[in-house]
Order: structure tokens, then sequence, then C-alpha cells
């Protein structure tokens, strides 16, 4: 039996081996070789359309598809037969990755290190961001109320990061409750949490249900100290909006990993907007743990036992 | 009894009323008014030594000092005679905000916020930034090797935040053993430890023992893909030194909140080093719990109680 791994996916491959099942590396970007198509397993990440869309004709044994993907959605539309094929996810494996982007991207926010990069290409000293700052600024995570919309499983790993350095953490989700201790709200009450926010953690899925969830209406409802990071899908944040309440002073900044428009378009005002950092979706792109994942779903599809992370 | 509090910190003066003392205002960079004169308790933050030294001959009730620093030089060197007067410090006030700017550079470091706003400024996308990094790299604090040298309370804040993080934290320091669950080593073992580290946190004090401490010889023991961050006192790296490793690209950065001369001068070679981040002595600079401190010596003073953090 044959499995396909992707060079794109930093994998320890001889913790892989020792199972009855041969391994073959393969290119994501192109057809999968002649000599491959008769593989049952195929482990993808970030494939190319083409490759997926060839792959779903070619591959006819293919019994499992192990994605590193949190929503292989990429998998789901390129036409597999999902009623006789497995498919698998990698979620979890971005959870720590993004979680620690979105921590350092909040504490660049508090600590100004973009405005510090400024001064440096100047080689000039910023003495005004040495000293005191006003109490109401959002200068540090202590004491600071961060609000993360959107309170899944990256939302569980910050949580505690954030909860650490002294952080008030609340949530908001489509069902409410305590969730690892972080009191957990539904959206029917972002119009009483919203003013009480420092920090707005964005982490919303793309869906039409998501499209411009942050609007200029909620933005108004945002204290003048407030930032806005979003770790999660560009669209859930009116990007017009957001600058219009940037540059109205409405809102303190924004630190954005993710844009309506990826790459983000030169055109777009956000580059020059003030107080704005941009990332570009580099908040994940590198799941962690993946070899250990495909390591214990091989063992278990050998040994015809349920699957981890089955859609 | 009058206590004089300075304007220069971010004091909470409600929560100083209650006690039998009046509480009165004052400018650190002036001299003491002459109506204050009488004063018996003072609190100091970033005063100007010239106000120091006045006060110093004009104070004669004077019976405390209560600086805010973590370690109050200025007020020792000022010529108060300490036979008479107490001196209390801002020890521990300054931690959290400390660690959580060294946080913050290292995430800067591993995420390299610093070159998204190089491409930021010109209203391009770092694509590079974007996917998967070398293994090899330090580019995230999970399963990262940090050695602490200068294992103090700042120390001792900052090591769970990277524990927490899925670092891997050692220390070094002038005796050895266990602290707070993190293993630290002594001096000697330098040259066993730098050839082990992806990042080395520097939060040595400023004195004539520590003066070039990362020189030369050590930097070189250091790894390709290790960073320097420095958090402690400018003396105690070799600035010459550092650019040249990073020129030569024997290190992958540094993160810089002190310096040899500060303000960093224009000339300094470090502006426009590779991989430099220039953090313009903002580490601290903003206790943290002063107002709780000073009413929790005030109580003692009056009650003629042990003061903390008496030197």
């Amino acid at each position: 039996m044959k499995l396909l791994y992707p060079t794109s996916a930093p994998l320890d491959i001889r913790s892989l081996q020792g199972f009855s099942v041969s391994l073959h590396p393969y290119d994501v970007k192109s057809p999968i070789p002649e000599e491959h198509v008769d593989a049952a397993i195929l482990v993808t990440w970030s494939n190319s359309p083409d490759n997926l869309k060839d792959a779903a004709q070619r591959l006819k044994n293919l019994k499992w598809i192990q994605s590193l993907a949190a929503g292989p959605n990429d998998v789901l539309s390129a036409g597999f037969d999902t009623s006789k094929i497995l498919v698998t996810t990698g979620v979890g494996l971005h959870d720590h990755p993004v979680a620690e982007h979105t921590l350092g991207l909040l504490l660049s926010c508090a600590r100004r290190f973009f405005e510090m990069r400024d001064y440096q290409l100047q080689s000039k000293w910023p003495q005004h961001l040495g000293g005191s700052f006003p109490r109401s600024d959002f200068t540090t995570l202590r004491n600071a109320r961060v609000l993360i919309w959107g309170f899944g499983s990256i939302a569980k790993t910050l949580a505690p990061y954030l909860t650490m350095l002294g952080a008030h953490v609340k949530g908001i989700a489509r069902s409410a409750g305590a969730r690892n201790g972080i009191e957990v709200f539904s959206e029917d009450k972002l119009a009483e949490l919203l003013p009480e926010t420092d920090a707005l953690v964005m982490i919303l899925p793309g869906s039409a249900s998501t499209q411009n969830a942050l609007n200029a209406e909620r933005l108004k409802l945002l204290p003048k100290q407030s930032w806005v990071v979003n770790v999660g899908r560009g669209v859930s944040v009116d990007e017009d909006a957001l600058v219009d309440a940037l540059e109205r002073q409405e809102i303190a900044g924004a630190a954005l990993d993710v844009f309506q428009t990826e790459p983000l378009p030169a055109s777009s005002r956000l580059w020059k907007a003030p107080n704005v950092i941009i990332s570009p979706h580099a908040a994940g792109g590198r799941p962690e743990g993946s070899t250990e994942l495909i390591a214990d779903n091989l063992r278990r599809f050998l040994a015809s036992q349920r699957l981890k992370n089955k859609i």
C-alpha cells in the first residue's frame, strides 16, 4: 500500500516508517506521477487546485486523504468521491502557531514595535515610546480587556496566554457558556461587550454569515483606545469602514493577518492607514505536530480503527 | 506630616488618601518648592540629578524616600543622609512590564514583524513571510531553546510565559540551582550552553563585572540561527562585536532595548545592521503597582513596621 506525502510540508519521514506502507514524496503543484496513481493514501498541504482536481480523477485506489489544513475546502471541492474516500483534517495543528502570532501582534500593538521600526529606519531614537504612557491607552496586556470573537480551538489556546499576562479575556461564539474558564457570550451581547473592549481579536471563519461581521455600526461601539486584531478570515471585516474608523481616530489601531483580497492589493487604503500593522497571512501556514498526527492516523487506518479529525 | 509624590509617575492618588499624611505633587525636574521642604516622605520617579541633589540639601525633615525604580542609584548618589533616612526601592514593579516587552521582542524576532513593516511601508506583500519556514530557524517559541542570562525577578516572571508557549528555558546566574522550576547554571557553564541556544535573553545589571559580558568570543559560541535579546543594561554587550557577528551572519539577529550610549547615537552601526530590532529603552519605565506599594509602605511607616523593599 502506498502513501503519498507532500514535499511542501515539514514532515519527519523517519517517524512514519515501520508501517506496512511505502512512503513516496510528491510535488503539490504538479500532477501525481503516473507510477503513483495506485496510491491508497494521500497527504495534502497547500496543493494547487489543478493538482487536486487531477488527483481526484486519476487516483482510483484512493481510500483516505489526510489534509494538514484545518478546513480542507480545497480537497472537498476537487471532486473526490467522499462517499468512498475517508477525509481527515489538520484541525488542531494550527492552534499554537496562530495563537502565538496573535499574541505577537497584540504585543506589537501595545508596545508599538511598528512605530519603533519607522524610527529605526531613519536612525532616530523614539524617545516618546520609552517613557510612561497614558493609563487609558492600550499599552500592556496587564488588565487589558480582550474580547475574542470566534471562540474555537485557536481561542482556547490563546486565552491562557493572555490570562497569564494579566488580561481579562471574554469570548463571543454562536453558543454561550464557560469554556476552559473563559466566559463566552453569544453574538447578541456584542453591543454590550464592544464598548468595554481594549483589544478585539477576531478569529471568525470565512462564510456567508461572517461577511463584514465587523461593520461600521459595530466599529462605532468600540472605544477610542481599542485595537482590532484579525487572524480569522478577511471577509469578516469591512475594510473600508475600518480605515474610516482609524482615520477618524474612533479606534486606536488594527493588526491584520487576513484580508478581503490576498495578497493585499497595492491600492488598498489599509497599507497607509494610521496605526495599521499588516501581516501577510502568516499566523498559520506552519502546521505543528503533522508527523505525529499522520503516524497516529496511519496506525488507526491500518488497524481499522476510527481516525482522528474525520469529517 | 507631608508626603511629596512625583507627577511623573502614573499614581492613583485617591488610593493614598485616608492616612494621617498630607499629599503634595511635585515636579521631578525642578527644585522642590520652598513651602514643601518640611516634607517627611519623598516618592521619586525619574527625577533629574539636580532635583535630587537639591532635595538632599534642603529637605531637612526627610525620614523616608520611596523610589519607584528597581535600583535607586540616583537617590543613593544624590547626597541624602541614609544613616537617618530610610530608602525603599520599586523592585518588583518592573518585572511584568519588562517581561512582557521581552516576550514581545522575542515574538518580533521569531515572526519577523520588523521585516513585515519594511514591506508595508512600500505597500508590498512579503509573500515569503507567509509560508513555512526552515525548521532550523528560530521561527517560534515552541521547542525553542531560550537561555536567560541574569536570572533575577524579571527572569522569574518571564520564564513561565516562555514555558507556556512551549520554549525550553534555562538560566545563567551567579549561583546555580533550580529556581521556580527553571534550571539555572553558573557562568562557567556558558561555553556549554551558548552553542545550544536559539534565543539568548540578557537581563544583566550594569556594573564593572558585566561590562562586555557578551563579547566576540562568546558570540562565536552561539549557533547561526540564534537571536540575542538584551533588556538588561547596554554595557553588557560589546556592540561592535555584535554588529560584526550579524554582518558575518554568525548569528541570526538581535533585539535590543538597551545600549552602551542612550539615546543610541545616529552614528551607531546598530541602526542598519542586518536583522536588528531597536527598542528605545522602553521595556520598563512604566512601574506597575506603584500606588499599592506606596500605600502599603505608608501604612507600615506610620505603624512603625518594617517597610517593604528596604535597602
